[in-house]
């Protein structure tokens, strides 16, 4: 298995069936563990961080885990296979773009991603399609338990375990869901709902977490604090009092625009459709923003003639990083724009 | 003949066949004059006002027009036919509005209206489809010299013909032509180029003259001054040395954006057409601006599968007089929107 090979695969997540994945387009957890025998990164020079990849490596290679597990050495790799990392969400941004001695291992399905060396001297990531919050959070911990028994992490009987940012002290535990929200924009509630998280202490981010800014109507909502609370408390209160409001106004919008507003809904789904089928040139955000009306679209039988899964694929294919990967060589952004229109045409209309 | 025939019929200039036509979709010529027995219609009340309709109708009545002349009387006609009647371009909107005795005479073909009571006694209209101004001025001046020989025009031997507007005294000619230049818009370059035709005693509007503001880049452009020019003069001057210059301009860019800009232009022109055919819901404004697209792309061969004619044809059909006729109802303006998108749908796609 390599980047490669990746690039043409379909992840988990992106099969666009998991539960109540009309509105929950994926679920995600992660845990935040430091080595205690190592300094934190920002204080730990080069050559340990080095030793930091090959003490955590040699335990991961000891784990029982599934197949097809390969690892990236992200101070070998060129720039487009680690934004091709990011643009599937198995690196952060930041992790791709800092120097020295750091990778990630990741299942052959990407449902796993252990970043080393990225905020922490490792990140287990567990993502999955629709609403999965608790399958994330046992296997995050069942990865974590096997990991403890080849490490010891820094961890402090006051409070838990120790984190590089004071944000993720305690159970290192963040769990985030990735939602797709048109109605509650089109119809202007989107904001009212947006500040009703922050005011839960939500995080809301884009589609490529920190830093990024929404697009396409898809919302990453993430849990701020960890200190306190355990594991279960957090994985809980999100999926059982929080989510559920979330998915509820969501569908009471949708519900509403079908009622009231059909026509209005009707003629952007299907200008969105034909625009995707016709379009010479086209940007990543113009693509997001349209594939969010065909997404719409489908979770209300408006359209039929494609499914979730394409969109979730094209949604990675078209970025720049897979894109250069995929024609094999390398594009300013005017080509990217006529070679990801050409690739969005053929795939949802054949042309 | 009458207005429900005359909606669904294609007029000459409706073609889109005429000289010129990738560049000019029509030419204009009218007179205005003023019977020498009344006042002008600022100082003549209402009965007279009726006597000028008859004077007139009764002397075009005695001449040789082209069979299937009709005539509509603007004050039995309701809004919505008068509305029609602006949508065709046979009276102006400002005889529309008026009250009092008024009408307009048509040629079955379209090329004639003489407006009676508009913003003087009579106003000789001839339209054609490309570049025909000779032709138009020519037919304007047969008529001319007919009614002539019927009727005793207000004329000054220092001034020539008298008109209620100074503007028009002299020869009462007025000769204008509907440009199309999407690639003078497209390239920055029309603001320059409207600038010069004003430096140039040009008059520049909309597609419905006076008033109306330029749309889906289409310009009426209009000789300003008559006095001490013949006819010939301005007719020829307009034709010889102003428009062929517009029309190299146009063309020019058109053929720059054709080679430098190539993508970018069919991708403009595709999404218009797909736009054109999966829309429920257009509003005027947009259909002429993606009609605008179309007819480029055929000017340049970029689409086939439609023609000048459709265009034109459908530019008047979905106006919203003409609509509400078809459809024999009042709409508002959100379902003559449902309406215009469903026509423009069905004619452009089958679907």
């Amino acid at each position: 298995m390599n980047l490669v090979e990746l690039s043409s695969r379909c992840a988990e997540w992106l099969r666009g069936s998991g539960p109540l994945s009309d509105v929950v387009v994926s679920s995600r957890a992660r845990l935040a563990r430091n080595l205690a025998s190592m300094p934190f990164l920002s204080r730990c020079p080069p050559p340990k961080q080095r030793e930091v990849v090959e003490l955590c490596r040699s335990a991961l290679s000891r784990l029982s885990l599934p197949p097809e597990v390969f690892f990236v050495d992200l101070e070998q790799a060129d720039a487009l296979d680690r934004q091709l990392l990011v643009e599937r969400h198995l690196v952060s941004r930041q992790q791709a773009e800092a120097l020295g001695p750091r990778g990630v291992l990741v299942a052959g399905d990407e449902t796993i991603a252990v970043m080393i060396n990225e905020e922490d001297h490792l990140r287990l990531q567990v993502l999955r399609g629709g609403l999965q919050i608790d399958e994330c959070v046992a296997q995050c911990r069942r990865l974590d338990e096997m990991l403890e028994g080849q490490l010891s992490f820094a961890y402090s009987s006051r409070y838990g375990y120790l984190t590089a940012c004071p944000t993720n002290v305690g159970t290192g535990l963040r769990v985030s869901v990735m939602l797709h929200l048109p109605a509650l924009k089109m119809t202007g509630q989107i904001e009212r709902v947006l500040r009703a998280a922050r005011d839960m202490h939500l995080a809301i981010r884009g589609l490529h977490g920190e830093g990024t800014e929404p697009m396409g109507d898809f919302f990453q909502i993430s849990n701020q604090t960890t200190l306190g609370k355990s594991e279960e408390q957090i994985a809980n209160q999100f999926r059982d009092d929080i989510l559920p409001h979330f998915i509820e106004y969501e569908r009471q919008a949708r519900q509403a625009l079908l009622h009231e507003r059909r026509l209005a809904l009707e003629d952007r789904i299907f200008r969105a459709q034909a625009t995707l089928r016709s379009a010479r040139l086209l940007s990543s955000e113009e693509m997001m923003a349209l594939f969010s009306h065909l997404r719409l679209g489908l979770a209300l039988r408006i359209i039929e003639d494609t499914t979730a899964q394409t969109l979730n694929e094209l949604s990675l294919a078209a970025q720049p990083a897979h894109i250069q990967r995929l024609l094999k060589r390398t594009l300013d952004s005017d080509q990217r724009g006529a070679a990801r229109a050409d690739m969005v045409r053929q795939r949802l209309s054949g042309k």
